[in-house]
C-alpha cells in the first residue's frame, strides 16, 4: 500500500488510542487486522520446493487474478502438512499487484480434507497440532487477506476441504459437487471443520452433516448458506470470471478495507459493530479512493483509481 | 405505559439490584432498554419542517396503525442528513395509541441509501460522522420501539436502503423489488449496511453483495433471510395490513415486554438467553394483560387487553 | 466411560490447568461439560411415577436407540411441569448403552407448549419459576447429553414446543406438520421459545411468528433453518431410523466427544474457536476408536470400536 494510505490508516489508530471510549469498542483482534495491512508480516511458511516431483498447488496470475489449483488428484487433493503450507504460501506471497485469488482443483475431488495417514501414533501429538495449527491459519489467512478469495469446486469436497469451501469468502459449485464432513465414520469427529460449517448453515444441517456423514448436494449447500451460487459446468468458469472482473474494477484499497471491517464488525455485538462501521465509513470518505468514487460518481463519469495512477 | 404497569418494570429492575448473580445476566444494554420502555426519552430531533418543500416523510395514522412513507422520490428516496431525521421524528414521537409502524415508499425506488453529494469533502468529517451517526440512531431506534416495524418494499432497495429494510423487524416485498449494497462501486464500502446486512443472511450472500454490489432479487432474499415475505403487487398492501391487524389485536404491552426482550436476549450468549427470559415470563404472568390472557384462554372467551378499558 | 477414557478427559483438563493461555480460550461452561461427561450429575429429578394413571411419558429402547413419546394426547402433549420432569427423567436416565435418542408424540399434536392452566396466579410466582427452570433444563439437557437427540414431528409443534423441535439436534418432520409461537394470543410472549426459535432461523422469521402467532409450514420451517428433513408419513420412520443407525455404527466416545465440542465452540468467536477443536482433534486423535478408525481406514477395513470389546 503506498505511504500515503499507510499514513491514513496509521492515523486512524492513534486517534483511537487517544480516544479510549473508541479503543474499547474495537475487537482485540482488529489493531492485528488493521497492523496487517499496514505493515504486512512475514510469511510463516517458506515455498514448498518438492524436488523432482509435481508442486502440490499450481498458480496462473493475470491482471490481478490469480487462480490457485490443489494439484494432488491422486490423493484426491489431501489436505496433508506440505500441502497446506503450499496452499498458504500461494495464498500469501506477492499482494501487491493482487486484486482477487480464485481456488480450484484439478481432478474429480475438490479436497478430501486431512490426509489420515498423517494422522497415527507414528507421527505423534506435536505434529497432529502442527497439522491442525498450520490448517487454521490457512482458514485466518483466507479471511485475513486484503483481497477476496473464491472457491470455484466442481466435485466433492469433504472434511477439511469442505471447511475450506466454507471459509472462502464466495463459492460458485457446480450441480454434482457434494459436501461431507465424514470424520466421525473415521472416529475422527470433524470438530475444526464444524467451526466452519456450523458458522455458514444452521445448526440442525451442521449436526446432521457431523452425526451422520451424510453428503449434502451444491443445492441444499445454496439452501443452507455453505455456497454462493449454483452453476453448470459449462458456465462456472465464465461466472467466476465475472465475479472476479468485477471485484478488479473496485478500488483495491476500499475492498481491502471493506473485507477488514467486514469481518471485525461481524464478531462484534451489534451496536459495537455499528460503532466500528460507522468510524470506518467516516474513515472512507477521506481515503483517495473515497474521494475520487464520489466525485466521479457526482460527475457521471468511471472513477479512476489510485492504483491506476 | 399506565403507572402500575411502570412500577411492575421498577420492581423487575430493582429486584435485579439486589440480586446481582442476576443483574450479571442481564446484558448492558437491557436496563437501557428498560429504562426507555418506562420513561420514555426526550427525542434528540426536532420535527423537520421543509419551509415550503414537500415533507421528507409522510405519515397517515389509524388505529394504532401508523404508515410512514419516504416521499423524495425524485431523489431515489435518499438518506440525506434531513431524511433520516424526519425518519427518526416520524418513528417516534407520539407512541402512546400506536401500534405499529409500516415503512413505505413514494415512487419506483424504495431508498438509494445515503446522499452521496453530502458525502464529499467539502461538507468534512464531522458533518459525514454526523450522518452515520444518525443512520445508526434510525436503525437502532427501529428495534427499540414498543411497537413492530413493517417494511412494504415495492422497489430497489440499495445500501442504507438495503440496511433499513435488513433492520425492520418484518419485510414484505413484491417479486420485483430488489436489493443490493454497491457502495464499492463509489469508492465506499457498505460497511455500516453489511452490519445489518451481515446479520440477516449467510455470510457468503453478504459478501458477495458487498464486493460485487450486484443486486438479489426479492426471491434470494426471501431464501436467504433478508426479507419476510414476496407478495404480488395486487396483494401486498392486504397482506401488510393483516400482519398489522393481528398485532392490533395483541396486547401492546406484552407485545412491547415480547420485542424488548427479543432483541436483548439475543445479544446474550444462549444459556444467559435463558435465564433472562425465563425471569422475563414469570413477569409476564404478573403482568395484568397476562393474567387476562390466560384467564380467557381457560374461560374460553375472547381477552379483554388494559388498554381497552 | 471407562477409566482409561476417563483419565484421558481428565490428562486434558489438567493441562489445561497448568496452561492458562490455553484455560482462557475455554468457554466457561466447557469445563463443566467436560466434567459431566468424565463424573456425570446425580439426577435433579426423580422418576415421575404417575399412580394408576398413564405415564406422561413412554420410552423403548432396543439396541441403543431410546424412543421417547410424550404421552398426553388429550392435554395435546402439554409441557406441564409433571411432563417436563417425566421427560427429563427419560432423556437423562441409564446413559451407557445408549446412542441415541428419538423424540416422538403421541396423538396429532406433537406439543402445544406450556399447560396454562398451571401458569395462573393460584400457582403463584414460584411455582411458574419452577416450570420455566424445569423447561429450560429440559433444553439444555438435550444438548449437553452425550447422544444426538432426534425429534420426529407429526403434527403441530407450538410455543414450548416448538421450542422442544427447535433444541433438539436434528428435526425429521412430515408435511402437514407446522410450527408456531402463539404465546401473544394469550398475552404471554414466547420469550423462551424466542431464545431457541431465534437461534435457529432468521430473524425476521422468528418476529414474525413471535408477534401474529401465525404457524409456518414444515417446507418454510426446513427453508429456514427451523428442522432437518422434511419426509413424508410413510418414509419418516425408516428415515428417523436410518439416521439413528447410522449413528450406532459410529464410536459412542467420538460422537459424545465432537457434540459437546460442536455446543462448546458455537459459544465462542471464531478464533477461540478454532483454538478449542484443535485441541480437541488431537485428543481425538489419542482416544482408542481415533486410533482405530485411522488405521482401519488405512488397512481398509471396518473399525471395531472400544465398546464393542
Amino acid at each position: 500500500m503506498s505511504a500515503r494510505s499507510v499514513s491514513r490508516y496509521a492515523r486512524f489508530l492513534k486517534a483511537c488510542a487517544k480516544k479510549p471510549e473508541r479503543v474499547k469498542i474495537v475487537p482485540n483482534n482488529f489493531v492485528g487486522i488493521v497492523n496487517h495491512h499496514l505493515f504486512g508480516t512475514s510469511s510463516v511458511f517458506s515455498s514448498q520446493a518438492q524436488g523432482g516431483q509435481e508442486p502440490l498447488t499450481l498458480t496462473t496470475e493475470q491482471n490481478g487474478i490469480r487462480t490457485i489449483y490443489l494439484n494432488d488428484p491422486k490423493k484426491r487433493n489431501a489436505l496433508s502438512l506440505a500441502m497446506l503450507e503450499s496452499l498458504h504460501h500461494d495464498l500469501k506471497r506477492d499482494q501487491e499487484d493482487l486484486r482477487v485469488i480464485i481456488l480450484k482443483a484439478k481432478g474429480h475431488v475438490f479436497s478430501a480434507g486431512h490426509d489420515l495417514k498423517e494422522l497415527t501414533p507414528e507421527t505423534g501429538e506435536d505434529f497432529h497440532e502442527k497439522v491442525f495449527k498450520t490448517c487454521t491459519s490457512v482458514m485466518n489467512l483466507i479471511q485475513d487477506l486484503d483481497v477476496p478469495v473464491i472457491a470455484q469446486v466442481n466435485g466433492l469436497a469433504t472434511a477439511a476441504g469442505c471447511q475450506l469451501v466454507a471459509t472462502c469468502d464466495i463459492a460458485l459449485v457446480t450441480p454434482k459437487s457434494q459436501f461431507a464432513t465424514p470424520g466421525v465414520n473415521v472416529g475422527l469427529f470433524c470438530s475444526t471443520p464444524g467451526v466452519a460449517v456450523g458458522r455458514a448453515v444452521p445448526r440442525k444441517v451442521a449436526l446432521e452433516m457431523l452425526f451422520t456423514g451424510h453428503p449434502i448436494s451444491a443445492q441444499d449447500a445454496l439452501l443452507h448458506g455453505l455456497v454462493s451460487k449454483v452453476v453448470s459446468e459449462e458456465e462456472i468458469e465464465r461466472e467466476t470470471m465475472k465475479i472476479a472482473e468485477k471485484i478488479c474494477e473496485t478500488s483495491r484499497r476500499v475492498t481491502a478495507l471493506g473485507k477488514a471491517t467486514f469481518y471485525a464488525q461481524m464478531s462484534l455485538e451489534k451496536r459495537n459493530a455499528y460503532r466500528l462501521a460507522e468510524r470506518i465509513m467516516v474513515e472512507n470518505l477521506t481515503l483517495e479512493d473515497g474521494v475520487e468514487g464520489i466525485s466521479a460518481f457526482i460527475e457521471k463519469r468511471k472513477p479512476v483509481w489510485s492504483e491506476e495512477d
